[in-house]
């Protein structure tokens, strides 16, 4: 079986890192080979060092060495350079780096200084973390540069400042007027990534933010149509639990592009290509013209790696029958 | 007073701190400026890094935040980023990267890809150090790139590796055929430097490698024309005590380059520039054509702050008369 996940940071990693909990633990389905798309559209250039914060999360959820209540960032953290850059008056201070997690950004900016393309340098990342013999394979959603940035008011005018600022230092609190995704009309997919939506037996959207993680993915130019195409079905998890996102702002993303902070509404960002929906049992009212909606017997919450093996589980079923 | 000093790593940057020890502590001499033209030739790039270890040195020692023992590197350090580029199978390992110390590096490399010059990138550097509140300028010798090379044997053939490789990989313990100082005879003087020989009321070199450190120093276009030239008296401090380098492997560089080792032979290397040469008394027999030679009057060994500044004391009652 060939499994084929969009994901984001901390949603996508917890419910890819369940799903392949779940196969290695079910009979049979041990071999099945997992791709992760990963959105890289929240990269961004720190102190001369390319982070994708997206990307990391994923190598060390999957790889065993993610800040577990936190969900980013690895475990057992210091933050000694960043305050030597701190001493040295470097900015912006509101991006937390880590030694170990710097290590990761290090090598990427030296490897992709070397010339290797984003699908390579994350080919050698995941190499380390052990993805492959985990039968993971993690991909960029493109090789090419994609910078999300939140259009915000600046006074009378509108100022656009990259979506990592808007996230991590204001907490998505200033509210967004709208999303300037630069590159990504140019963008192509990463080798691989049409291919894993089109040979793939399920695709499956994670509960990751729906407008900047899942939405960048699908706006690379050909990804929505393979989608679309794809013989596999396509199930998705809700992001949202009565229209309140688990973590993360994504009901600030939504109100931005004006869709309704609900799980149908949610929904409605993949009606074009979404074949059933998994919800929590509070909007197990929710209803949707060409998707078939079913609610999970528990929390859909990924509170644990059981927990989200068990909502991954059932997507699976869904996307049996 | 100007006082001009060229120096290396650790030996030079013990000295001009206690060079400046002295002048603070010696009434009328509290005013006097101090400028330090430093070795960039064992500058090297490592993980996509630019790392000027002489610099380094001079600023963490003269800053107060060297780890004393070691004499180079910052105190209290850890190694937690280095560990992760292990993980990632990164190369080299055999240069140590602190974590403190790489915050160094990666504002350093920051500012370099701004388009900063090493002249620039140095003075913001020295700015958080506090150096100009000490009265201290350092200044790199060039912003030009100069990469010194030691051209060892490779079984019947020769091989030219990194002056850092073979110094701190092989402990400078291969035969060395020669140097090869890349950039070197096409560098300009950085900003400043030819400036503080000139001008400078005394030009003192410190105990640092005469062949790799000052000699390197020395090589870059107009800085050893510019020492002949100038009417301050230039006084040197021997960086060997019967033949053997107090620290570092002065003796190996001077074999490679067929030059006495001893505080003589370390002595001919200046001998058109040179006034005035501190020495051992274990080298009071020393007499060169051209300079007094003077004997220390207690071991020429910077054991502390305090011993340094007697030494560099004698130097400059050596200029004076």
């Amino acid at each position: 079986m060939r499994i084929t996940a969009l994901a984001g940071g901390v949603g996508g990693a917890r419910f890819v890192r369940g799903l392949r909990h779940h196969l290695d633990a079910t009979p049979g389905l041990g071999e099945a080979e997992v791709t992760v798309v990963a959105n890289t559209g929240d990269d961004i250039t720190l102190f001369g060092l390319r982070v994708s914060p997206d990307v990391d999360t994923l190598l060390y959820t999957l790889g065993g060495g993610v800040e577990e209540q936190q969900g980013w960032g690895r475990a057992e953290e210091t933050h000694r350079v960043q305050a030597e850059l701190a001493a040295y008056g470097a900015l912006p201070q509101w991006f937390t780096l880590g030694d170990r997690d710097l290590g990761t950004h290090i090598i990427r900016s030296q490897w992709l200084g070397q010339g290797l393309t984003p699908s390579q340098v994350t080919a050698r990342l995941a190499g380390r973390w052990g993805l492959p013999e985990r039968r993971i394979t993690l991909l960029p959603m493109t090789d090419d540069p994609v910078e999300t940035h939140v259009v915000v008011a600046d006074g009378e005018r509108e100022a656009a400042i990259h979506f990592q600022e808007w996230w991590v230092r204001h907490g998505a609190s200033l509210p967004a007027h709208r999303f300037v995704v630069a590159g990504l009309d140019r963008a192509a997919p990463a080798p691989g990534v049409l291919e894993a939506v089109r040979d793939a037996d399920v695709v499956l959207l994670p509960p990751s933010n729906p407008v900047v993680s899942v939405g960048i993915v699908l706006g690379v130019p050909g990804v929505r149509e393979a989608l679309r195409e794809t013989a596999a079905p396509v199930v998705g998890v809700s992001p949202l639990i009565s229209g309140r996102p688990v973590r993360g702002h994504a009901d600030a993303c939504l109100r931005a592009i004006g869709v309704p902070e609900s799980a149908a509404g949610v929904a409605g960002l993949y009606e074009d290509l979404l074949d059933a929906w998994l919800v929590d049992a509070a909007d197990a009212d929710t209803t949707l013209p060409r998707a078939r909606v079913a609610v999970h017997d528990e929390p859909l919450l990924m509170s644990d790696v059981a927990a989200a093996g068990r909502i991954a589980a059932h997507a699976l079923r869904l996307a049996e029958g």
